[in-house]
């Protein structure tokens, strides 16, 4: 069993606006899917975009919106948002505090 | 794409003191892994069990710990739990208000 803080986990910045942290991967020995947690900052999204895999995304923090094709959905903490394999998604954060939420993803070969 | 709050699922009572949400299962499309969150009572726990899957746990509100055969580990909101396959475990809340957390299990044949 590992046991952590999600802060100590080394934060990832991969554009302006959107810190991510992989708390649990395969470096723990996961051996099907990675949860990580991420920060948006006020005014900020994480990329529209679409792959082969799903999304499954618990929000802890703040206000936002999830947008696919079908428009913008809000979020707030307690939301779930499930997103299929192949369906473009977003999130924004809309509110004026950090937005943060977890996205548990599959290892894909 | 699915937005939920995971108030609006139904909650599963398998043990006293112990509720289980499955905020995203495979009723959902959810093709790998279910989205669970747990509500364990002040001095109520999960049953210590092993099972040849893991769990991937994020701790959202009070205080607890995470046993295994080491011994207990306190946990906390933003606590993070990787528990591998096979590895005897439960989640006691020790502390006085309600202990809650994401755990994220994989489909099994």
């Amino acid at each position: 069993m590992k046991v952590s803080k999600y802060l100590d986990t080394k934060p990832i910045q991969e554009m302006p606006g959107v810190v991510k942290r992989e708390v649990i991967n395969a470096d723990d020995g996961a051996p099907n899917y990675c949860m990580r947690v991420f920060e948006v900052d006020p005014g900020s999204s994480t990329p529209y975009h679409t792959h082969a895999w799903e999304h499954e995304v618990f929000v802890l923090d703040g206000r936002g919106v999830a947008v696919s094709e079908q428009g913008e959905t809000s979020i707030a903490r307690d939301s779930v948002v499930f997103v299929p394999p192949d369906e473009p998604h977003c999130f924004k954060n809309n509110g004026e505090e950090i937005l943060r939420f977890i996205c548990v993803i599959p290892f894909v070969d």
